[in-house]
């Protein structure tokens, strides 16, 4: 079995080696330009990592895995549209550095380009594949359009927000990790089975997402502190913060969030943070975190493969989870 | 042997059946609202009879035929944003009726709608219509973007143009055509007949259409006379007119063609056409779009199938073509 690192390594020898050269430039540079932007490639590394979990050579995976990581930054360019993003992995959008045509154009072919790399499978893997994947894809987009909906909406429930980012994120990292299954042939129950594990370890990655753009460390984190904050996202912070708070404390929440274009934003950030301690959200959700990380860990230990193999698990999990709370 | 009223009528009325009810219903409702606004349905058309004219019922292809309309509607959804299009058949375009992020992210979802109806068939089938309608969808989107390219040069060839046309455009029709083949199970040798006929007729189909753009009726055009002159549009009535003008000539349309939102638009109209005709451009126009005609028929006329067969086909294509030119 391979270490994480060689993985990492494998997923990037294979993406440099892939020719987007293709004519005309216009569609294909923004392309090799996202894919150049790096980003920690999590879900393709699922994915090989699933192939050897369940005794497949991981470089039969490779296809499966760029198909998941092509599908990715294509969601992420389209996204960066529709939230008016300028800035990706430190480096221009696409729809910054070239348009907004560009942008929902070259994301259209990666799309499509996604679904061509499970053509390197024989037909029922590929069908198997490609309907996961399509499936999922579908999922992606609707999460998408839950979160635009919930910006616009001051009623927005825990549960429904629970959903929204199953959708928006955790069902691809279930995927990518299923898709590895599906490439090793192995059983249908193990297929559904790393799923979940990937659908809970997926949901506990976001909601700590989430927490470390309040509580996490500027350095560390990459991103500035306190963002979700001041775009007044509806984050479980937020909802559960509401949820607990006196009326003082809901009334001042509320008008936080009725502010656009803060006049003091480190006193909008310091005070709110303050606001998600005093109710317990902080505490809460990190109590949310561990629980669906418990979650996933827990089906690790039903799994039918060899106890190496669940620690390699085991330790992904642990290195993901393991970021400053 | 069906006629063709009878593939327009179970085409309508599977889309009709069609529950695109998903939540959140934000992403659906602009999905169900593009396919309400009807269009000619060519293209499942197509599909339907070469199932039919390779023997197989026409009924097994109905998910393979909903799949190029989804398609064909996904492209229109995007295509309207980037051309800035207020009108479709009629109609408000998506991105006016709603907003630009709902047409990218509804557009998106169509496009993987459409992937999913491949998977009604069996893995082999499943992945010989995935692998034609992927290389097809990666050729329009190439073609679109020649199209956007093509807009800020001034140096487009006609072998350029009409390679443009076909991958904007013919390609699609082909793929419909073979997709029918694929689904009737014919020989590879026929498959690639009827995709060869598509693509001569789509690429004379587009030429015809922006022949009429300019010399057609404008009741039966469905759409403004000269739509193409006033945005400066490079077709091939425009490439070959500059082409073969004289000095003078060349001079009067390339000042035209420089001009945006011209004061009298119906003397630019009136003016452009003289031109395309006196340079015998109008000509060449109607000539190469009977050349790819014959072209396809001639196809016909080796294809392994049986005479009345042949004569659906050719009924279809000068339909197709009998437009007043």
């Amino acid at each position: 079995m391979q270490s994480i690192a060689k993985y990492k390594e494998q997923i990037a020898d294979y993406l440099n080696s892939i020719q987007l050269d293709g004519q005309p430039i216009e569609l294909y540079e923004p392309i090799s330009y996202i894919l150049s932007l790096g980003g920690k490639q999590i879900r393709p590394v699922l994915t090989l990592m699933a192939a050897d979990v369940f005794n497949e050579d991981p470089k039969k995976a490779i296809y499966a895995a760029t198909a998941i990581e092509l599908f990715h930054n294509f969601s992420l360019m389209h996204d960066d549209i529709m939230d008016d993003a300028s800035l990706r992995r430190g480096h221009q959008t696409v729809h910054e550095k070239w348009d907004i045509n560009t942008a929902i154009l070259s994301g259209d072919a990666m799309l499509i380009l996604a679904y061509q790399y499970f053509e390197h499978y024989e037909p029922v893997i590929f069908r198997d594949l490609a309907k996961l994947f399509s499936k999922t894809a579908i999922q992606v987009c609707e999460g998408q359009q839950y979160d635009i909906c919930f910006e616009g909406r001051s009623d927005v429930q825990i549960e429904q927000y629970i959903k929204m980012i199953e959708y928006k994120t955790a069902v691809l990292v279930a995927a990518a990790l299923k898709m590895g299954a599906i490439v090793a042939k192995t059983t249908a129950e193990n297929g559904d089975q790393i799923y979940n594990f990937g659908l809970n370890l997926g949901i506990a990655f976001q909601l700590l997402d989430d927490h470390l753009d309040a509580f996490g460390d500027e350095a560390t984190f990459g991103k500035r502190i306190g963002g979700d904050i001041l775009e007044n996202k509806k984050t479980f912070l937020y909802l559960k913060a509401l949820e607990q708070a006196n009326p003082a404390q809901k009334e001042e929440l509320l008008h936080f969030y009725a502010t656009v274009d803060c006049a003091d934003e480190e006193k909008k950030i310091t005070r709110v943070k303050q606001l998600f301690i005093e109710t317990g959200s902080q505490q809460a959700s990190s109590k949310l975190i561990e629980q669906y990380t418990e979650e996933a860990l827990k089906i690790l230990d039903i799994l039918a493969i060899e106890e190496d193999k669940k620690e390699l698990l085991r330790v992904f999990s642990k290195e993901l989870m393991n970021r400053q709370m």
